[in-house]
C-alpha cells in the first residue's frame, strides 16, 4: 500500500517551525477562542428558563427560531463539558453542561430512546430524523459531561445509548426508514466515521471495552478509502466496490474526508500503526489537493468523482465546518511527518479560513459564503450550526500548537 | 380589497404592443420551443426499451444516472400528450406520451396506488415520499394523454387518483409523515396552489364536476394572500393567520407565487371574476418587486419575509423554473391589463431569461444558475428538472402571443 499510497511523501521530514511563529499563531488561536467563539455562545445560546441552547441565532446573536435541534443540543452540551474538564473548571461553563445534559437526558429523549432532529424550546418532538446522528451526539453529551463532573450514571446512559446507536448503525431500518426493491445498497462513510470518533471521545481514547468495534469502524471506513484514485468515497457498496452509475457512488465531500482523516490519525498514532498513520495523513493531502478551489480559495462543498456537474446545489460554496476540520487535519499531520507539504497546507488554510469566516463585529463565525467567498448566509447558529466545529477545531489547534511550542 | 391590493393599477390599460413585435416575439419562442427545447428531449430523454424517460441528463444528453423520477415521468407524459393534441398529431409525439403512460400505469404505480419518487429504470421503487406530488403530476398525465387518445380508462384512472390525492391532501399523515406533539400546525401553499391547477389539468379547465374541491383550494389558496403586506407566504397557519417566529412561516418563494398568481388568473378568468383577477394580477407584480434581484437581475428562489438571513443554502440562486413562471404570468397579465406595467414586466424577465438560460450549443435550458447568473449547474435534466416548465412556459406564452397577434 505504501507505494500506492504516496507513502514516501508521508514519511518523517524535518522542517521545524520557528518557536516564535507557533507562539503568535497559538496566541492567535487563543484570542479566537475564548476571546470571540466561546463569549458569543456563553451570551446567546444559553435557554436558563427551560434548559438547554437556542440554536437559531441571528449575526448578532438574537435567535431567529425557537426550535432546538437535537444534533446541536448534544454538541454544545460536549463542547462546554469539555472546556470545563480540560480547559478551566469555570462555573459558568459547567452550569451550561449541566444544562445541556439535563435538558438532553430529561425532556428531549424519548421514551423509545430517540433524541429529535428538532423539538420546541421545551423538548416536545417536533421531527424524528430516519437517521441515528441525533443519538451519537448525545452519547458524546452524556460521556463527556459524566467525565467533567465525575458522575458515573451519565457514563452509563451513554455506554447504554451508544450500545442501541451500534444496534442501529449499519440497518437503518431499525429508526424507521423503510426499504425498497430498487435500492442500491450503498454504505455511507457518516457511518464507521462517526462511529471511529464516538469510541474515542466514549473510552477518552482507550477503545478498551470497544475493541472490536472500532476494528469493524475502521474496516468499513478503509472500504470507502482509494488510493489508487487518492480518493475517499462518500458511498460505497458493502463490499467496497464503486457504484459510479449513480451521483451518490461519485459522490466526493473533501472536508468530510479531511475530517475523518484526523478521526483515523487519532486512532492509528495511539494504535503505534505507522501504517494506518501515513494513510491518514495522505487522505487528508488527497482531499486538499482536489477539493481546493484553485481560483477563489476554499474547499468545495461536493464534487463528483467522474467530472459531472455535482448534483448538489450548493457543491460549490464555502461551509465553515470544512475549514474547521482542514485547520486541524493539517496541522496533526505536521506534527506526525514534520513534512514542511503539510505546514504549508495548514498554512494555506488557516490564511483562507480566518481571512474569511470570523465576524470580527459580532463574535463567531460565518457558516456560509459563496464561492467567492462573500458571505451567503449572516446567522451563526441554524439548523446544522452550533457551538461545535469552530471551538473544537481552534481547542484542538490550540493545544497542538502548545504542544508544538513546547517541543521547539 | 380593491384598494388594499392597489386595483387601479390593475385596472384595464390601453398600452398596445405593435403587431410586428408580437409576431417577433412569438416567432422566437417558437423556434426556441421547436428548435431547440423539445428536440432536446425527443433525442435523449426516450427509454426506448423499457418505456417512460431518462431524467438525469447532461449538458450534451447523456445519462449521468439511471434513475427514474415519478414527478417527472408524470410530467414529461403530460407535455408530449398535450403537444401531440394541440400542437400537430406527431407520431413521435403520440408514441413517447403512450411510452411514459403506460410505464407509469403499468409498471411504476404500486398495489398501494403510490408512484415512487425515484424508482429503477424498470420502474421499481427507490424512494416513496411522504408527499403528494408523485401522484398530482400523475392526474396531470392520465388525464391529458386519455384527451390525446381518446381512451376514457386514462381518464377514469386520473379521477380515480384525483380522489385519493384529495383525500390525502390536507393530512399527510395518511401518506407516511408521522405527526409530532411539538409541531406547529402550517399549511402549504404547494397544496392547494397544486390541486387548483390539477383540476383544470383533470376537466381541461371545466371544473365540472370538482367546484366544490376547486372553491375550497381558491378559499385555502387565499389564506396565503396578504394584501396588506403584498405578500404571498408559502406556509400560514389553517386559519390563515401568520406564524413569523419561525422561518417556515416567514418563507417567501417569489417563483412560486407568481405561478400561483397564473393558476389563480386561468380560473378568475372562466368565472368571471374581476376581482379575483385582479388579485392574481398583483400577487404577480408583489412578487417580482420583492423577489427581483435589484443589483445582478433575476428572480431570487427564497427570500424570508421578515429580512433574516434565509436559510436556504441556496436561496439566492437563480432558478429556471420561477423565470419560465414569471414569463407566462407576465404576458397572461399583459393580455388581462393592456397595462404597460405588465409588459414592462414580462421584457424584463425575458430579455433575462433568454439571455442567460439557454444553452445555444446543445439545446435547452440550464436549470440553475447562481446570484451572478453564471451557471452553477451544467445538467439539463436532474431530480427536479425535466421537459416541463420551460416548454410548458414556451407554449403557453407562444399561444398567448399568437392570440395576441390576431387582435392586434
Amino acid at each position: 500500500m505504501t507505494q500506492e499510497t504516496g507513502g514516501t511523501e508521508s514519511s518523517a521530514g524535518t522542517f521545524a517551525v520557528p518557536r516564535q511563529t507557533l507562539t503568535q499563531l497559538r496566541e492567535e488561536f487563543d484570542q479566537e477562542l475564548f476571546g470571540s467563539v466561546i463569549p458569543f455562545w456563553e451570551r446567546h445560546s444559553w435557554d436558563r428558563e427551560r434548559g438547554g441552547f437556542w440554536n437559531c441565532l441571528d449575526r448578532q446573536g438574537q435567535v431567529f427560531d425557537v426550535t432546538k435541534y437535537g444534533w446541536l443540543q448534544g454538541r454544545e452540551t460536549w463542547l462546554f463539558s469539555k472546556l470545563y474538564r480540560t480547559v478551566e473548571p469555570r462555573p459558568e461553563w459547567l452550569a451550561m453542561a449541566r444544562s445541556g445534559a439535563e435538558f438532553l437526558r430529561f425532556k428531549a429523549l424519548t421514551p423509545d430512546d430517540r433524541i429529535p432532529f428538532r423539538m420546541t424550546a421545551d423538548g416536545t418532538p417536533i421531527s424524528i430524523q430516519r437517521k441515528i446522528f441525533s443519538e451519537c451526539f448525545y452519547v458524546m453529551a452524556m460521556a463527556e459531561y459524566a467525565r467533567a463532573i465525575g458522575d458515573d450514571s451519565y457514563l452509563r446512559e451513554a455506554e447504554r445509548m451508544f450500545a442501541l446507536v451500534w444496534s442501529w448503525a449499519f440497518d437503518w431500518t431499525k429508526v424507521g426508514r423503510p426499504s425498497y426493491a430498487g435500492e442500491t445498497p450503498l454504505q455511507a462513510l457518516a457511518v464507521p466515521m462517526i462511529l471511529m470518533n464516538l469510541i474515542e471521545e466514549l473510552t477518552d481514547g482507550q477503545a478498551v471495552p470497544y475493541e472490536r468495534e472500532l476494528a469493524e469502524c475502521q474496516k468499513a471506513f478503509l472500504r470507502h478509502v482509494k488510493p489508487e484514485e487518492r480518493r475517499v468515497y462518500e458511498f460505497v457498496r458493502p463490499d467496497g466496490s464503486l457504484c459510479t452509475d449513480l451521483p451518490e457512488g461519485r459522490q466526493l465531500n473533501p472536508g468530510h474526508a479531511i475530517e475523518a482523516g484526523w478521526f483515523l490519525q487519532h486512532w492509528a498514532e495511539r494504535q503505534h500503526n505507522a501504517e494506518l498513520s501515513s494513510l491518514a495523513v495522505d487522505i487528508v493531502r488527497w482531499s486538499h489537493a482536489e477539493g481546493w478551489d484553485k481560483e477563489y480559495g476554499g474547499l468545495f462543498y461536493f464534487l463528483d468523482a467522474r467530472g459531472h456537474s455535482p448534483v448538489q446545489l450548493e457543491w460549490s460554496m464555502k461551509l465553515w465546518w470544512p475549514h474547521c476540520e482542514a485547520l486541524y487535519a493539517h496541522l496533526l499531520d505536521y506534527r506526525v511527518t514534520r513534512s514542511e507539504t503539510d505546514w504549508a497546507l495548514f498554512q494555506t488554510v488557516k490564511d483562507y479560513t480566518f481571512g474569511h469566516f470570523p465576524d470580527r463585529d459580532y463574535g463567531e463565525w460565518y457558516g456560509y459564503l459563496d464561492r467567492e467567498g462573500r458571505v451567503s448566509q449572516s446567522f451563526k447558529g441554524g439548523a446544522y450550526k452550533c457551538a461545535f466545529h469552530v471551538p473544537r477545531a481552534l481547542l484542538l489547534c490550540r493545544n497542538l500548537l502548545a504542544d508544538l511550542e513546547q517541543r521547539a
